[in-house]
């Protein structure tokens, strides 16, 4: 059973506040400063170019990849870290649409995050091939997979409602189709266990700064199914990618597996922050972690609903459908989460009345969600947005 | 005129070392593990995610982007930071291949590094529309600038030999025949005055871990010409690139001129510790750098060539055709190399013979040379390399 009051204390969180935004930014570990400041003085500044080899840099990727592997199902060996989320989702993109090159469409759900869709509008038009982005409605998704579909590209946590695709199912329909699959699971990793070998997902790109706690711009993650990395080649075939990158050979030759997902120099600063996050996260069971985030939600909309009847819930009822977040719908959204905020609950607003609020049991537990919604309560009650000021624009990412 | 001596003092340089390896990795500024420390114990701890606007994280890229502009001749609101520097290659030359639709061939040279061919491989089969990446020896890159090319894509300075292209004469010379130019700075940036405005060049990238000392695997930076950046499709069209990023529209549209060229979310950690070294930078000339340089590498070529008969200068003798390091060739030099590593002097070794050292006026003085040079002669008057186990792999990037 995971000691969630351990992995609580693990973590800096300002006195005064209930951080319900752990779904766009997780907290610091309390272990990430001095453990970057070792990596800084001991390896950056005493072994330098020769922490290379001698700290273990070069492998980091991988290394911290396959420890992030264990909490989405991914065996050892398919995950590897490095870039963004957004050139992710194109490196999977387009390794895809050249496997099934004889198909066109790629479908999506217009609850995928816009950066996901941005990235395959930009593929498409410089493949200029005639392939086309459709764009399903989240429910409606099953009904898409036609035989002409190259890829599913999902986000299996919508980032605004929280509502939960059944990747199982998905994939498994879609594979029915000779459809390959892509999943996006900046939403998913770290808040709720993830079978990605299970499912028989293709591909999965995600972020590590979010219930991963990487820190801000920490390093991206991309999985291949075992056996396909092998098939793949990669569209952005940078040196370290390549299969002896120290050759340095004018030709390209792809690495073994998913190494060649790898494209440039990784970024050591920051996967040593995630390095510390992990150290938490290996004491953590993520069917642990589903249980608490399904009680805590579950215990957030009953006591939001109960007091404050003008937020209208937009997440799915049911658990079983949602993810990690709740999210309510309200008019002046925008000026009631400013409002929030300065009374220290930080949940954060996406346009147009969406108020959003995570659950991240590794340091929020019933308490909090208590002391949440007493003040979201007030804040209703009072009408205290009105006093905001609507020209701050808060912080979001 | 620019004290080195006190810039000297304010990086972590090893006792007993004489580090010629900041063309791979620059040493560690003193300053930097204060400064991330604190970023992440007083920002991303207590702000949170309210440090993308209250810290400026969300505008760091551009605001470091134009700090490392002044070092590279690009006038204000020209550069932004973000990922590696392989993405800034593929970026630069797929919007350039863009605007030059009806030309199929990219010139390069043999002296690129290999990660810029690799990405110019990987799109070109993406594309699939038939250009040809035409590598020429690097004496001859004029006489390949035909009317059928559509970009001349060039490291300025090799990183084997440490030959300096003429980027303002190349420049002028491609766009006579209407070739759009991209001028990869890797091992430019920071070693040696770069007028990019001036030169006229249409788009450059560079690392910043190398000479501008960001630590391992820091942002790289892409610079398009001033006019240039507004007619830019960026193929990798990220979110953070989009005209209104918090909108969170389905369609994407590009920012304003240079904000473009993002993609992902920044890199905190990397962009602070970057800023640390940019402080050092701000007390320098890069002309006193180059000055110094050239003083420098002619003295090292002078010791070693007075006292080294077996190593032979792989390097331009004339310092106005050579970067800030100088390589010899010597066929024993991967040993050769382990064992001047052994005795603190750190240079690196590319297949099949090159030994490479690098000049870096910021931490580097005469002193060092001397020492360096003296260690070498008295490696290479002992054959001490034969001693070295050849199968201990150093460390290299």
């Amino acid at each position: 059973m995971t000691d969630f009051a351990k992995t609580k204390s693990l973590f800096h969180l300002p006195a005064g506040q209930v951080y319900l935004d752990g779904n766009s930014l997780g907290p610091l570990p309390k272990a990430a400063v001095a453990r970057v400041g070792k990596m800084m003085q001991d390896e950056w500044g005493d072994l330098l170019i020769t922490a290379w080899n001698r700290a273990q840099w070069m492998n980091q990727p991988s290394r911290v990849g396959d420890r992030i592997g264990r909490l989405i199902g991914a065996s050892a060996g398919t995950v590897v870290m490095g870039d963004t989320l957004s050139i992710k989702v194109y490196q999977a993109l387009a390794s895809a649409l050249e496997i099934n090159a004889a198909r066109k469409t790629i479908v999506s759900d217009t609850g995928n995050f816009p950066t996901d869709l941005y990235m395959a509008e930009g593929l498409i038009k410089s493949l200029d091939k005639g392939h086309e982005l459709k764009l399903c409605e989240p429910d409606a998704v099953e009904d898409c997979l036609a035989e002409d579909v190259a890829v599913l590209m999902l986000t299996e946590v919508d980032y605004k409602t929280g509502r939960l695709h059944d990747m199982k199912a998905l994939t498994a329909k879609a594979h029915e189709k000779g459809i390959l699959t892509i999943w996006d699971l900046a939403h998913s990793a770290g808040a709720l266990p993830v079978k990605l070998d299970a499912a028989g997902a293709d591909f999965a790109i995600g972020c590590s700064y979010k219930y991963l706690n990487s820190g801000p711009g920490g390093p991206a993650f991309i999985y291949v199914a075992p056996g396909l990395a092998d098939q793949v080649r990669p569209a952005l075939c940078g040196w370290l990618g390549h299969e002896a990158p120290f050759d340095f050979d004018l030709d390209y030759r792809p690495g073994r597996g998913i190494e060649r997902m790898r494209v440039g120099t990784p970024p050591v600063l920051q996967l040593t922050a995630l390095e510390a996050s992990l150290d938490i996260w290996d004491l953590v069971d993520m069917e642990d972690v589903r249980a608490h985030s399904i009680k805590l939600s579950n215990l957030f909309i009953e006591l939001v609903e109960a007091n404050c009847p003008d937020l209208e819930l937009a997440s799915p009822r049911d658990a079983m459908h949602r993810g990690s977040q709740v999210s309510f719908r309200f008019g002046n959204g925008y000026a009631a989460m400013q409002a929030l905020i300065e009374r220290g609950v930080i949940g954060d607003f996406r346009a147009p009345d969406i108020m959003r609020f995570g659950f991240t049991p590794l340091y929020i537990d019933a308490e909090d969600v208590r002391k949440a919604a007493a003040i979201i309560e007030d804040v209703m009650l009072n009408r205290l947005w009105d006093s905001t000021d609507y020209f701050t624009r808060s912080a979001v990412t």
